[in-house]
């Protein structure tokens, strides 16, 4: 069966959805794999190097008409779509709800579909989770963007000519790329504290060196370990609460995330212009609508504030910045979901799996997420598989 | 006697001479503290501090005609310079050789003007070091720019999907902006390795945690621990020794410089074209020539290689950057130098005193420092003071 590795097409993406050692593991699988021509010249891997894994190199994405497998690391568009052969595979991210048209479309051409976007959080799927091999990708990011562009030094220092205080980082959601965050501000030796509305990430946030703010307000957390959206009094009571402590920041990283949902809003304009000359803002949710009033992903806003000005920085394509070791640890993600469903060299998805069906918005060719299904007013189905 | 800190003028500087915290110590002194509206603001210090710690803050620079100590971070300009009193003070960096005409006009206005890039290095001058302490900032910035731009990350991760090796990290150059930067970089989990010139900077490099080269060449030191111009043999020695740890490394960063020269060429455009695609060289040395081929300060220079391409950034005005810190730095290292020079509020510079002797590049209206005198073809001072 012919695995196709298209090259990416949305404008920066860096990433590629195989590493030439990627390909090696799925050929020992039994399984033909081809690359388009160039896919992994913007993440450092290079043609002649997938050629010597034993996959084959082919000029444009003619391949998408007979791949069995197509892997890419965002959605395919739909002109790639509109080429797959009835019965493929695709694997991607593709959100139930942000995507639903292409969502739409791949269940027009008879596919099936998975997704890391709504890959069950079980312990057996950990080697497949690509959101969070990303999200560690796009936390540790932040921090070098925030200590790139401080105008202060992030660990304290003692010199001749006095002592330098470490920064003050603060980080709010302590899910996989908050966690990373804190870890690489500890690691630059700043003093860190951090948020989240899950009181159990208490325990993570300290074994990362980072103080655990007590807000005294009740927790909220959804299913899976992820958050759940809030009630605007409690979102109104933890921004009266956090104001002070982003006050005394140097640095604030926000992290807040709600699957299929637009972000948080955490700080408000009145919270950031609280904030010290100099202070800034890094938003990783800029691209899901930002924790932070204001965001622009991809464009930095500066605030004026007594004496100097604040910066928020909106991210954009934080773990394709990364390009060579997202696109590892993606491969790697990609080559485990494909080990799970491949036996003697024949790909199969087997819908009784509880990662298949979690992670399979379309199956052969009908729409089984319940959220992608309310996005495209679909009747629910009965049994509500991949929710 | 009234210390006057005008706005800094030149492009691309955010520092400041003096802090509030500065002015306050001069203060205590017996001084009388005026700052240029404003002159803080681009390093975060806003002139309701200065005023706070007791100074006043004058509109323009008109002060320059009446101050007795004039402190600034980069040399002043001819038309402030022609403001300037007689037997005023200035303090600041001020080359002798790249300098030259501003020292001539400093002398042709009858002032004594001090400058950090000559300061003996003895130990009771320690916290009048401004080349350290920006030297500081300057190394700790450049480690900061690499990984901000690298595609991989420095920290070895161990994840569920895979095994991130540490990234490689070489300096070259020990001095101070060398050492911090290979701090810097250990902070962040690199494996760091190192070369200088001064085979005795090795215990220094092992004490940041770096690996220190030894490429069994002979070494180079010159007075004042500095290192000193090489022969082209020694340096294409070199060059070629280097070569093999350049082509493993995925970042390397330049230090080396020689007071009052040309930077010497560390790495050559063959040495670049070795290095892995995604590679990135930080030369901070780019302001004075540059340690490697083709710099352009200010400037990235992309370099296509097999597979992809290498990237080598041009630092320009690195301690700026981290305008808040370095400016508190530099402050602390005017304080210093004007605590030695003055009693009961009268600030007199004693020609006797090695630091003040080795600093003063114009005393009196004289120029006393042997490389500005040859560099403005003045006959050689009998006594060889200020070299």
């Amino acid at each position: 069966m012919l695995v196709f590795i298209p090259a990416e097409t949305r404008a920066g993406e860096r990433r590629v959805g195989l590493t030439p050692e990627g390909a090696q593991k799925l050929i020992k699988l039994g399984l033909t794999v081809s690359i388009q021509e160039g896919a992994g010249q913007a993440s450092g891997y290079h043609d002649d190097e997938y050629k010597s894994a034993g996959a084959t190199t082919v000029a444009g994405a003619s391949a998408l008409g007979t791949a069995d497998v197509v892997a890419s690391v965002r959605p395919l568009e739909n002109d790639a779509i509109s080429q797959l052969k009835s019965g493929a595979v695709t694997i991607s991210f593709l959100s139930p709800t942000n995507d639903a048209q292409t969502v739409k479309a791949l269940a027009d051409k008879k596919v099936t579909s998975l997704s890391f976007d709504v890959l069950p959080r079980i312990s057996r799927a950990q080697s497949m989770d690509a959101l969070t091999s990303q999200a560690l990708c796009a936390g540790y990011r932040t921090v070098l963007i925030a200590a790139e562009r401080a105008p202060k030094f992030f660990p304290m220092l003692m010199t001749a000519a006095g002592t330098i205080p470490a920064a003050k980082v603060l980080v709010l959601g302590a899910g996989v790329a908050g966690l990373q965050a804190m870890a690489t501000a500890r690691r630059l030796g700043a003093i860190v504290s951090a948020y989240d509305v899950r009181a159990s990430s208490a325990d993570e946030v300290k074994s990362m060196g980072a103080t655990f703010l007590d807000l005294g307000l009740d927790e909220v957390e959804g299913a899976g370990g992820y958050a759940r959206e809030m009630t605007p009094e409690r979102a109104k009571a933890q921004q009266d609460a956090l104001k002070k402590f982003i006050s005394e920041s140097d640095v604030v990283i926000t992290t807040a995330a709600v699957p299929g949902r637009k972000a948080p809003t955490l700080i408000t304009s009145d919270m950031m212009s609280s904030m010290k000359p100099g202070a800034i803002i890094v938003d990783l949710a800029a691209e899901s609508g930002g924790n932070v009033e204001g965001t622009i992903a991809g464009e930095d806003v500066v605030l004026n504030v007594p004496g100097g000005s604040v910066t928020l920085i909106g991210c954009k394509d934080l773990a394709s910045q990364l390009a060579v070791h997202a696109s590892k640890l993606y491969s790697q993600n990609v080559v485990s979901l494909l080990t799970l469903m491949t036996a003697e060299g024949v790909v199969t998805p087997d819908e009784e799996d509880e990662v298949v069906q979690g992670s399979a918005v379309v199956f052969n060719g009908e729409v089984r997420n319940a959220m992608a299904r309310e996005a495209l007013n679909l009747p629910a189905l009965a049994t509500g598989e991949g929710e």
